[in-house]
């Protein structure tokens, strides 16, 4: 059986924002384009878990969107405890330890959709197994930033890039173990 | 007469630093290859004139190389004034003006070479016609960032997106006008 794996998949601007600094997600608009998921239905179907910080998802539920992903185990990461709605857990334990549980049981892989201080907590304890970015043409200019600063060093091997005509490249990359 | 451009050309880790928190520049040996110099040679034709600050030069000086641009006018950003080398300037005054002065000359496009705050400081005065990003396929964790905070918004249009066998992405961009 293969081994789950834990999946970063993201966007982020070319100087590395994935969002304004009021959370804003405008700039994504700028590559909308009928018909063109940016193979986001192909990797969906891989998954069956989702890990996602409390304020990204409060951030889409602002939007007037439904969470997108209520048909899978989700884990929305959050400080607060909050009884679990069907599929939908709110976990306010050990991030770490849920994951390496996760990635022990047998399933699809793991989809981590942000945001940024999930992403770090799990880079830094070298439990991403690949990533996906999805580099926006634009300059935000400001904003949160994808990439925290404080994570050992951490080759990757590029799996892909594929670029599309409104000037997203999607740079997939497989995370290789950390340099002692 | 074409326009001379501003043409920003480094290279960065997949997590958006240039060098490591002592400027070390270890990482860029990853992608190194004997008879690969990822259209360096190409680019460099299509320029004559050179702007990179001090912190960055010494770097490259105090790595055992000779200033590789010294066949070039160019303009070594700092705060300390200094005689000028042959055709290598010590330049202490109005960074912004040089580059508009720069501009109105005719001549081949002009090349920053970095470092973060010069190029920060030009893209903050719009003055980058063109960006190359060449995407090192590492995660460094810490150093210096690429890009710096408090920008305006600046639509890109990609021109080409690169990737070689080591697992460099090569983003091209054209700097569009910000958005007021």
């Amino acid at each position: 059986m293969q081994q789950r794996k834990l999946i970063v998949y993201i966007a982020a601007s070319t100087d590395g924002f994935i969002a304004g600094e009021q959370d804003e997600l405008d700039f994504l608009s700028l590559v909308e384009q009928a018909g063109e998921d940016y193979g986001y239905q192909r990797f969906i179907e891989t998954i069956d878990t989702v890990i996602v910080g409390k304020r990204t998802y409060d951030k889409v539920l602002s939007m007037g969107y439904p969470f997108p992903h209520s048909d899978k185990e989700a884990y929305i990461i959050t400080h607060t405890p909050q009884a679990s709605e069907g599929s939908v857990h709110f976990y306010n334990g050990n991030l770490i330890v849920l994951v390496q549980q996760l990635k022990q049981q047998s399933g699809k892989h793991i989809f981590c959709d942000g945001g940024a201080n999930i992403i770090h907590q799990l880079l830094s304890h070298q439990l991403v197994d690949e990533l996906y970015i999805s580099v926006i043409p634009v300059l935000l200019g400001s904003g949160i930033s994808l990439f925290k600063s404080g994570r050992p060093m951490q080759p990757l091997q590029l799996i892909s890039a594929t670029s599309y005509p409104k000037g997203l490249v999607q740079l997939h990359y497989e995370c290789l173990p950390v340099v002692k």
